[in-house]
């Protein structure tokens, strides 16, 4: 089985190269798939949509999310099983949470804090490597779930809360869930949202947010529109998102997560 | 047959991880090799660069090259086949073409914007996921190049257009083509350009650009001077660059791609 | 035998793409793992201490280590075995030595700069290309270390040197090794050396540096201490370090490798 490990921990000094380490010294022929390190520090939110959104295109295997800002507390470790079969291994913040939605929910969990496959002596601050990338080796060889670590009710899992969006008299208000580095927006709101603005592909949108207005197209891609101008179109992942083609939308509209977006047809 | 990567999508987050995860998925026994994700956005020339001077040194595969501003436009996606047996995918707007000038031409080309392999269905933005790790996936794993799009006549292929220097009167005059993270500089020379300045190593020479004169040494590394002082050099590529030793010279003499630079010999 | 890269070259471009291009083209079975190539350009020390944090968690195999300020002059590249087995291959300026005193000392050496591994034309400037990567490759399929080089006395290798802590009147006076990504900055001391100064888990402490003075607490891990504030902590490599809760400690007392701090009792 597939090991695909997604941190907060960057490139920028040895922890990534550490966690392949411990991995590939307990299973040599497991294939491991970085999905990104590049997760904001302690993003729990952007790391569990990054999980999500990758899931659908990796093989089904061992996925571990490490984005942890409460490691070394007593904060539950967890791994468990979904629907589908995958195996979900990470810090119990809810940076699991919206990939074993997407996965058939969990059929079953244990809390490995103290699993018997963990390094020890084990770290105050480095779990990556002394509990999860241990863990997800010895499922990724065959060891069975249960023996990870101590059973857990799947309903005291802690999952994310994201915000949700409305749509009323013609606005939909919605907020930022994820910038990446080109500085498009992703926002929590579907194609389907737009039609209760009354607005279509080709439509001109009012895009209110942080006290200023500024009009965009609704296009299907970037280049649909002339260099500098602001777009409204459905992400890679099925999310409406604000760029600015060749530009960066995030900058010029102080776009973060969190921020409220409101969304109407121009006049 | 391995699969290499080349991308301007960087790693703070999802997408290289997910173009691996399609690429095992086809083909779970072929070696990935990441080139590199670094190239600056919307960067082709960079990115063309990069690919031909790597290209010597990776195995014989399918090379993906997807550096796209236009993408979910008309523009063409393509799959070709070298004089040398190379395969090569990526958007056609130039980013593959000094790989297969160095590669021993085209020798078969298709068009797989619409090709069986691609995932359906296909995004507007993310066409390294949806249409290019797929295609060269299949290729891979043996698919033959005519299965995986609708045949093109290799004349009609985007080729890059680089600056050509000249060398008048004792002057060379070129310009910057790449830019790396120290800060080292490029120019479209080689050595035997240098030949026509009458500079050999050793000489000293002047370095006119952005309105600013500056002298420099030409030597073979950057320790034959002494710290931050400015030298002409063969890089690892074969170019003529500009560096400062374990300083920055783009950063102090305003270089990047597609600067004018003079050369001359020091008086 | 795995290969395992460890440079300064970055993400940026395509040096550790070409060098994984290397090592797959003599050894295509062997698996490669990336240590970090995040390491602060001309960072000796820092390479250093990243790899020897690293080995232990490494499977045996050949570790390069390319940061390499001196490259294309007299310096030595070596190729080295050590008293556990492992083989070290990079330039011999002290970036190896942390590692080899951790592995049992050097039993075993030689000098690679003309070795028969080399590719021919060898660049001035990218010696991970055209000497270490083949060189590691070759001796990760099993090629002798003796045919490698030539025979070189171990005794003459670089060592680095590190600086030593004092304690002293109920004060330690460290200095930074390294600051991570995040801010956090190990010194060189360990826990041990806090009890000369009294200290123990939950102690308040006097941090001097820089000519200002903060207190910390000394605790096991980030969150023992509420966002913002400074914490003394053992990292997960065994040193003492310095971080803020959620925040940035290197930014907020200046602190950056070599830089000295003392440390005493709160009054």
């Amino acid at each position: 089985m597939i090991v695909t490990l997604l941190t907060d921990y960057g490139h920028g000094d040895e922890f990534v190269g550490v966690c392949h380490g411990v991995v590939r010294t307990i299973a040599p022929e497991v294939p491991i798939v970085d999905v990104t390190h590049g997760i904001p520090r302690h993003g729990i939110r952007a790391g569990a949509l990054a999980l999500r959104n990758a899931l659908p295109y990796l093989p089904a295997g061992v996925h571990v999310a490490v984005v942890d800002p409460q490691v070394g507390t007593e904060r539950r470790a967890v791994a468990l099983r979904c629907g589908d079969g995958r195996l979900l291994v990470g810090p119990d913040n809810g940076v699991l949470s919206l990939a074993w939605d997407w996965a058939g929910g969990v059929q079953e969990a244990v809390d490995v804090s103290r699993s018997q496959h963990r390094l020890e002596p084990v770290s105050a601050t480095f779990h990556g490597r002394d509990v999860f990338a241990p863990v997800a080796a010895h499922l990724a060889i065959g060891s069975p779930l249960a023996e990870a670590g101590d059973p857990l009710d799947p309903r005291e899992l802690v999952a994310l809360d994201l915000p949700a969006p409305t749509v009323e008299d013609g606005t939909a208000t919605a907020h930022v869930l994820v910038v990446d580095r080109f500085g498009n927006a992703a926002l929590n709101l579907g194609h389907r949202d737009l039609l209760g603005v009354g607005a279509t592909i080709g439509a001109r949108v009012v895009i209110a947010t942080g006290g200023r207005s500024r009009e965009a197209t609704v296009v299907q891609t970037f280049a649909d529109v002339p260099s500098g101008e602001l777009l409204l179109y459905e992400d890679a992942w099925g999310s409406l998102a604000l760029a600015v083609n060749r530009g960066d939308a995030a900058a010029e509209l102080g776009l973060a997560p969190d921020r409220e977006v409101r969304i109407a047809r121009a006049p």
